[in-house]
Formats: structure tokens, C-alpha cells, sequence
């Protein structure tokens, strides 16, 4: 009686995951064995994909690899943490050799970009493609980010720009044609995204309360209000929308607006700041690269957001982001 | 505008999950955050469930709960560890709260009982239900217990019985008769599994590898010995087949070691230890109150598992257990 099928998956996944020196035992025992350095928190997040829900049933499949350790790494950064550990849990309807290669090309790639070693998981048969990913990272104690810091008169600070993976998905439901510049780099942001793992760690002494917009920029900034006890009001011209973006919305402001304030998918970190970091989070957005605008303020409440036009009056959105309970 | 559903959802899962004093942070940020004890490593392991392969469709719902981390529990016994948090990644048809409350009876009735902290994860929609957990525990990094570490002439052993789990799920896909006693404690065994956790820590000092059978004895113990480099013998005559199994078996002594040796779903621990432990092992069999039998030897080989009969013959199967990826 020779051993069948499973372990040639396993070794076949452990010669690809390669190991960090804190990797004490990795792929292919019942657990893998992990260093935690002293003086530093554990930090655990999942996120499920499920084909047709979190991305198009015809998604390239090293692009759902990617975006399934990217949206896990983006709650890293979410919480100003290191990300160190993956653990992967494959549901498919077959265990196809080449499509779990091409999975693990999009996967491995994000995992060698932010210093993240694979360390175990499992494969399963399942009607359709369910792929859950749990991802570890460590942050001081005194570090950690979390989403109830923000305070009245905080500042609401956004990274980048929002609206693109919005945007990106409408082009491949429309079948529309996405040859032009902008319509790649929407694709590249819906299928590809970029988790601010280098900002939120920067943030760990700059920001009060931070998250990252999975589910839309609205819906995530409310739950930052309620989970810190406050309201928010965001300045509309204050928004930053890309050309490209407008450029897709066929020159409609409003419409791009929609996409960046409700679409969701962006993986950009929403935070908060005292007034007084305005400054020092300007120069670390020079040193970065990366845009940081201040796209609002914290007011009293419980848990509202609005939307304030030039002219004062509040801009009404039909939904505000995307509830994958619902 | 008000935030919606999620939240909701959220707020109740935190209130029924409770935390231990080692979790700083649960359910309800991007991340836990968690105190890992400065001198232990940690352990990791996934375990994914499908609806209709790792269970049978119309299994009671509180019992999918239970079973769901004792599956990962089963892990942290095999590798020495204490238990100390989960996560959870529920993918469903439908996200009706009565469903996820019936879950959680019997997934917190379980971490309850292992002392383990329920600490974030996922809800999400899916054509069928796919649970996946992510389990974590402590270990000290000499006690660690791989499925390596066996050598030629350790004993072989096994805890408890096998079979049972196989028997239970005969009887539901039979449909048949299961109110006598033995029917059902074979449907105890298959939907309320026990994991062998406080055996596990037990063994770290006494045993030289170890693992837990989760796919049948024959099967899991191929992949020790492929692990560990070497073979093992199986006296059939050790066998520890219980009157209940050999009731369900019609009396069929050959037909209950199959579902012993080939059934699978079992969660008990079979472990290697060196020649001198047998009288340790019995004296910790005798204080646990649980039966720790010596089925066999391993000897000089490569992954090569043979059971022998009593007139010295090689007794051969059909398989040797459940490999989920074919």
C-alpha cells in the first residue's frame, strides 16, 4: 500500500511556499510551529472569496491568488501590523494541478512582495471555488490601530484614491471594451490590489483609529463612527477622483463620486488623526509616494456619516457600500 | 444614513463568543489581537468542512458547530499544543441567525470545553455551506510533537478505538434502524467527535511523533511513516475493537477492522514512542481513564504499512482511508 494523491499536493505546495527563519515548522504536519517574538501582539484576520460574489466567476485565476492573500494583507495594514504568516484553505471543484499553480503564481507573488511565508492550510472538494485565507502579523502593543480611536474633531484622512475596483467591475459585467489606459488601470485595481501594509505600519503613532475600505468608503466610514461613538462629515470637493476615473465615468462627476464614495473593493486605509498631525502626515505622504488627503472631519454623533456638498447641502447616496451578508 | 445588517451580525457574534484574558482584542475590528506567553511557539492549523463530503447534508446544525473545531482541536492534540483561539469562516446559502445561532450551540459548547477563545472571522454567502477554522495554540518549542519523529523499533500506539465514526455514518447513509445503544454512541462518535487535547499535552515528553487520524488509521499512519522515513507493522490481534462496533458489524470481526483500520473521522491520536515508555503509557492510560493500546512496531522501510494476522499473513484492504483531494 502505497500513499495516494494528498501528500504529493502537500509536497508540491511546501517546495513552492519556500520559509522565513521564524517559520519553525511549515506545510505538511497537522500545524505549523511559528516564533512569535517577545514584546509583540498577535495579530489574526480571515477573509473568504467566493467565486461570483467577492470576483467574477471568469476572474484569470493568479489574479484571484492574488487578491485572496491582498485582502487579507490590507487588514494588516488596516491595524498598522506586520504581516509574518498565511494559512490557506483551498475549496475547488477540482484540485487541478495547473489551475492550483496558476493560483499560487498571483498568491505566492503578493506573499514575496510583503515578506509573508505560506505555512499550511488545506484542499478540499466544494461545488465552487470558496477560498479562505488566515493571516497573522505582529504589532507592538501600544501600536495596534484599531477602528474605535477616532475622536470629535479628528481628522478623516484617505490614502490613495477610491472608485477604480468599482469602476474595473462594471467593465467586465458590461463587456465593455477595456483597451484604453484607464480602463486597464481599473481592471489592475479590481484584480490586483495594492494593501497598504508600509502606510499602516508608518501610521502606528500618526493615526487615532484606522481601517480599510473593502466593502465602500461610505458604509466602512460609518462603521468607524459607531465603533469610536461619533459622526463624520466629509467635504465632497475635498474627494479625490482620479482622471482616469473620470475619464470612465464618461466626464460624469457625479458618477465617479458614486463609484469612489459606495463602490468598494478599494483596499485603501480610512483613518483618523489629531488636527495637529496634518503636517507630519503631509511629509510622509511626500516620502511615500502615496497621496493621503484629508477628506473630512469627526463630529458628534453616533455613527452617521454625511456627505457635504460646496454649496452645504448633503449629497444622498441610494446605497452606501456593499454588505456581503445581505 | 444607518449602518446596516453586518454590524448587527457582529455585535451578536461578540456577545455570544466571551473572550479569555489573553485576547485584547475579538470580534469586530479588522484583526484580533492576541498575548502570545513569551517562551512558546505557536501553533497554526486550518481545517475546512463542505456540506455533503465532511458531512452528511442534513446533519443537525449545532452538531456541523461542534464538529467544526473539534476537527482543528484534533490538530492541536496531535501536535502537544494547548488550544487557545479560533477563527471562523462561514460561507452559507442563506445568513439566517437561527442557523448561525444552532452553530454556535455546538461550536462554543466545544470551545468551552477546550478553553478556546472564539476570536474573529468571516460570514459570507455560497451556493452550499463551507466552514473553515483556524485554529491556534501555545506549545514549548522542545515539546512539540511532529509526525516525523519515528524511528525503527518504536512502538506504535493508538488511543481509544476506531471505527465507530465509520459505523455512524453506515448507519445514516443506510438510513437504517440506529435506536439501540450502540447505534448511538456510532452517531456520537461520528457528530460530536473528541478531541484528544488533554492526551496530546500529556505525551509531549513521552512520545516520539505523533498525529491524529482523521482519514483512517491505515492511511494516516502511511503518512507518519512516509514522514518519519521509516515502516510499520499492525498486529491485527491488538486491535482495539469495541462491542458496540463489532454489534454494528452483525458480529463481523473482519468487517469492523476495516471500519477501524480504513474508516476514518475517528480524531483519535496514534503516536510512536520508544520501546522503554510502555509502562509510563499504561500508568497514564490507567490516570486518564482512556485506553492507550500498543497496535504494532515500526521497522525499516519507506512508508510501508503491513497489518499482520495472527498466522503471521499480511491482511490487505481495498483502501486505506479518505484522501479529500481525489
Amino acid at each position: 500500500m502505497s500513499p495516494p494523491g494528498e501528500p504529493e499536493l502537500v509536497k508540491h505546495l511546501r517546495a513552492r511556499a519556500g520559509r522565513n527563519s521564524d517559520v519553525v515548522l511549515g506545510i505538511g504536519d497537522d500545524a505549523a510551529l511559528l516564533r512569535v517574538p517577545p514584546g509583540q501582539l498577535l495579530v489574526v484576520s480571515t477573509d473568504t472569496l467566493v467565486s461570483g460574489i467577492h470576483f467574477p466567476a471568469h476572474t484569470a485565476v493568479a489574479d484571484i491568488g492574488w487578491k485572496s492573500i491582498a485582502v487579507n494583507l490590507s487588514d494588516m495594514a488596516a491595524m498598522g501590523a506586520q504581516p509574518r504568516w498565511a494559512s490557506l484553505s483551498l475549496a475547488l471543484p477540482q484540485l487541478e494541478r495547473s489551475w492550483i499553480d496558476a493560483f499560487l503564481d498571483g498568491f505566492l507573488a503578493a506573499a514575496q512582495v510583503y515578506d509573508v511565508s505560506l505555512i499550511g492550510g488545506d484542499c478540499t472538494r466544494a461545488a465552487l471555488p470558496v477560498i479562505s485565507v488566515t493571516i497573522h502579523g505582529l504589532v507592538p502593543p501600544e501600536y495596534a490601530l484599531r477602528r474605535s480611536g477616532a475622536r470629535v474633531r479628528d481628522h478623516l484622512w484617505l490614502s490613495g484614491n477610491t472608485g477604480a475596483a468599482a469602476a474595473g467591475l462594471m467593465l467586465v459585467q458590461s463587456g465593455a471594451d477595456s483597451s484604453s489606459a484607464a480602463s486597464q488601470s481599473a481592471l489592475q485595481r479590481l484584480q490586483r490590489p495594492t494593501p497598504r501594509v508600509a502606510l499602516g505600519i508608518a501610521l502606528r503613532d500618526m493615526a487615532t483609529a484606522a481601517l480599510d475600505i473593502s466593502d465602500g468608503l461610505l458604509l466602512d466610514c460609518q462603521r468607524m463612527c459607531g465603533a469610536s461613538g461619533c459622526a463624520a462629515d466629509i467635504e465632497l470637493s475635498r474627494l479625490p477622483i482620479s482622471a482616469a476615473l473620470l475619464e470612465l465615468a464618461d466626464g460624469e462627476r457625479c458618477r465617479a463620486e458614486e463609484w469612489a464614495l459606495t463602490g468598494g473593493d478599494d483596499y485603501e486605509l480610512l483613518f483618523a488623526a489629531v488636527p495637529e498631525a496634518e503636517s507630519d502626515l503631509l511629509a510622509l505622504s511626500q516620502r511615500m509616494g502615496l497621496p493621503l488627503t484629508r477628506i473630512g472631519s469627526f463630529v458628534a454623533g453616533d455613527g452617521q456619516v454625511q456627505v457635504l456638498q460646496d454649496d452645504g447641502r448633503q449629497r444622498q447616496f441610494a446605497r452606501t457600500g456593499y454588505d456581503h451578508t445581505q
